[in-house]
């Protein structure tokens, strides 16, 4: 496989939106849903959120997403979708827009998937200072983690786990077999399978491709996302990310998962925070 | 004062929004931004969020917010704004909808001061299960805490500090006098000064209502929210709120402010992310 660049890669073509027309500052795009990315049949909820922070970075005059909002509201199958994008407020040096991915039942009905409020900016044009007061994850070294070869996404995920080079720190990596550490946690050294460098755009995918903590409580099943909530701080520093995820209530049939991507040079460069529905099986 | 109740008191009046028309679905509502929950002028955003979670609970089918992102784009000045609702999806146990919060320049220019986009569900539909990991904030008793009358949210801003009822704890009040903490944290009881008892729409207004976390760390001034997202995950239980601010990763200019509130039955009843500029002044 020919190594991935940004902008020539897996993950940048099947990501691709195509402006159908412009009318007022309003933005349309066709895409194409690729099967590459579904876990049982479902399009992973990172990818359809780095296809429409493409598509709102094309339509709103500042390229980057600064904070993602996404409502997840039917699950998104393989095929072409329409994105529609809207310029909400356009600022110095912040940006609002919003974003709505539908596909089309087959008797043409539409159907939303995806409502995305989101304010972007520009990544490369942010000062230099840093305050933070959060940790890198502890996390073995690459090669003492578990990757696809003999790993548990593999057996879970097989069309999306080969598009990604994620190794899962095996203190998480329990619930694979039948011991999950009940702690709610789960952590990896994430990357593209075909090496394409991170960028703010795979970050979006970054934080919601992991097996959800939920596994790591000893919860087995479907995590159906309500709602994802990013922000992306920096843009990466070359080299491989670690992801940590955690959820802290569990209560009245939803969860909250919390994910941190750290780049090599110890930046947190994402944060996000989802509303799950909590998986039935235990 | 009158003890103040669930739909009468003070914050019920000053968020109450009214129906000007519906049309295939969408509520267009009035309403009136009160200037007794302003700070240096501008009208508070965890009271906006509140007026808005109460227009969507009324243009959609279920009642309660369940999570809301809202975008601010400009600050919102006390008097007439109107909000527009729009249904996005309405299913069995959630429903999905946005709205959007505009006031008009003094030549009738309409313009926006907030997008929200929300899911809402029954909080009195859920099951009771409960695997919480997080702990209830370590808070010195309401007696022990800073009030309104020797505590610093006062001279900070007056007009919001005499609706609220907030006791902030000792140990992240220090910026008041000078000696802040360094850690980032801001903690505190939380009610309504009329002995009004919480409800999902004052969790709205709790989670952005204390003196920011950014003070603890010794920055002083303005820290605009750029977007909000609360999770409003119980009705919470009669008696005082805590509330718990920390924030983690100031860099780039930028910071995010989480925020747990907890009940008197220690459940963890919402849970909040900001990203905010960060103040320029140190």
């Amino acid at each position: 496989m020919a190594l991935g660049t940004i902008g020539n890669s897996e993950f940048d073509r099947d990501t691709a939106v195509s402006p159908r027309e412009r009318d007022g500052g309003r933005g349309v795009y066709d895409a194409d849903l690729s099967a590459g990315w579904t876990i049982f049949g479902a399009v992973n909820g990172g990818y359809l959120l780095a296809l429409l922070g493409r598509a709102l970075g094309d339509a709103l005059p500042h390229p980057d997403p600064f904070s993602v909002t996404a409502h997840y509201l039917s699950a998104s199958r393989p095929g072409p979708a329409v994105v529609r994008t809207e310029l909400i407020r356009a600022g110095r040096t912040l940006s609002t827009g919003q974003a709505s991915l539908v596909q089309y039942a087959p008797d043409g009905t539409e159907v939303e998937r995806i409502r995305v409020l989101a304010t972007h900016g520009d990544l490369g044009a942010l000062p230099d200072d840093v305050r933070t007061t959060a940790k890198p994850p502890a996390l073995p070294p690459y090669e003492h983690c578990l990757g696809k070869d003999h790993g548990p996404a593999a057996a879970v995920a097989p069309e999306i786990s080969g598009r990604l080079d994620i190794r899962l720190d095996p203190a998480t990596a329990g619930w694979a077999a039948g011991a999950p550490s009940g702690r709610g946690e789960m952590r990896g050294w994430f990357g593209l399978a075909d090496g394409r460098p991170a960028d703010a755009l795979s970050l979006l995918l970054a934080v919601d491709t992991l097996p959800p903590a939920a596994f790591d409580l000893g919860l087995n099943g479907w995590v159906p996302t309500v709602e994802l909530t990013a922000h992306i701080r920096r843009r990466p520093a070359p080299g491989p990310l670690r992801v940590s995820l955690a959820t802290r209530n569990l209560a009245g049939g939803f969860l909250e998962e919390d994910a941190e991507v750290w780049d090599s040079e110890d930046r947190l460069v994402a944060q996000s925070r989802q509303l799950a529905l909590a998986p039935r099986g235990a």
